[in-house]
């Protein structure tokens, strides 16, 4: 089983301080929002993001998005050997059910997570798909999963992610920065036994993602194999 | 080198016949654009849809989106190892330079198609990153690349991918349909010297581009180490 946890990832509501900002105003009014419920999206606050530290990050759901559609449609997770988790700046925690369907179109996924932020679980009654829980950091997300968990990280040590996976045993869990560029802000090398680069220049969070969620399966699929012989 | 070729791909301009459809109409009025400029969008374009050939599959820009992302952000393109092209079912077909940058915005991204289906370069001085060329079919395509082709179909030879491509030797073409479900329009089975599936049930196009673009990478880098030995 491996475990894909996003770090750190730019997810929030717009915050207090910028609420009433025009820029932001004008979008609720479009949206038939009000600012507070606001999913934070550069692409469209980027005007109001200027006051907010770390403003130039911050507010990705586009990043959120590509990687549960990579996650949750990998061939990984179809064979039920993956578990998504998305971590946030703010240390909110959304766990997805693997079996999931994230909506292809980015406007129904904002207006999902909005939801989400709003009622903690998706859909509202029965079995939740989606749930979001607050006030727990990485290394408690960590800590709960037990066991080694790695961090993909362009200050890492440099590895062949495929001979690196290939030498592993049993269950992993992989940590992805899940913001466009700088730091991990959480201290990741407190929390994880290893940290590793897999090329010399810094990557997409989309880019990391496939290369773990595909040489992880080959390297269950080899095992499998040899077993079946 | 490997070349991506994403075949059929559900890329178009709003047709005629559905230009005046109330949908389009009101869609192109809020975008400020005239319906013949328009791109179709399932998402938006729903209720006009059902009057089209095949209407259930069509009007997907966001699977071109995706997997030009994956693509020109790959380890692969990064290395100056993979050319991006992307044929649609109206026989038109878009070439992209590696350095290419995809707006992650997919509202950009539209913006961006609409402007290539217009002009048919962009940007339009200077040496093009994106170039759109019309009555060019798969075959011809295929062609002009020259060398084999391989096509991933589901209803292919089954294969483990990683294996499949560790025996390749050279530069390949990899064939992959880009629609949401059915089988290619284009006679693959004619054009591709063989077809392989890589999964008992259907996948997504990304996560079809995901598997390649990692894969092929991986056996690029064996060689180049075994080489460098």
């Amino acid at each position: 089983m491996l475990t894909l946890v996003l770090a750190d990832s730019e997810l929030e509501l717009v915050p207090p301080q910028i609420q009433r900002h025009p820029a932001i105003r004008s979008h609720a009014r479009k949206q038939g929002k009000s600012p507070a419920r606001l999913l934070l999206d550069s692409s469209f606050h980027h005007p109001a993001m200027r006051r907010l530290e770390q403003g130039e990050r911050r507010g990705r759901p586009d990043i959120v998005h590509l990687f549960m559609l990579l996650c949750l449609d990998s061939i990984l997770n179809g064979e039920g050997k993956l578990r998504t988790i998305v971590h946030t700046r703010n240390n909110e925690i959304i766990t997805i059910a693997p079996e999931t369907r994230i909506p292809k179109n980015y406007t129904r996924f904002v207006g999902l997570m909005e939801d989400l932020f709003e009622k903690r679980r998706v859909p509202g009654t029965g079995t939740p798909l989606l749930t979001l829980e607050s006030g727990k950091d990485l290394k408690a997300v960590l800590e709960d999963i037990g066991g080694k968990s790695i961090a993909l990280d362009p200050a890492g040590k440099m590895m062949d992610l495929a001979d690196f996976l290939a030498k592993k045993k049993g269950d992993i869990t992989m940590v992805i920065g899940g913001f466009p560029h700088g730091e991990f802000n959480s201290p990741v090398k407190e929390f994880c036994s290893e940290s590793i680069s897999i090329f010399p220049s810094p990557l997409k969070v989309w880019t990391v993602a496939a290369e773990v969620l595909v040489n992880y399966g080959n390297v269950i699929h080899k095992v499998e194999k040899s077993t079946h012989r």
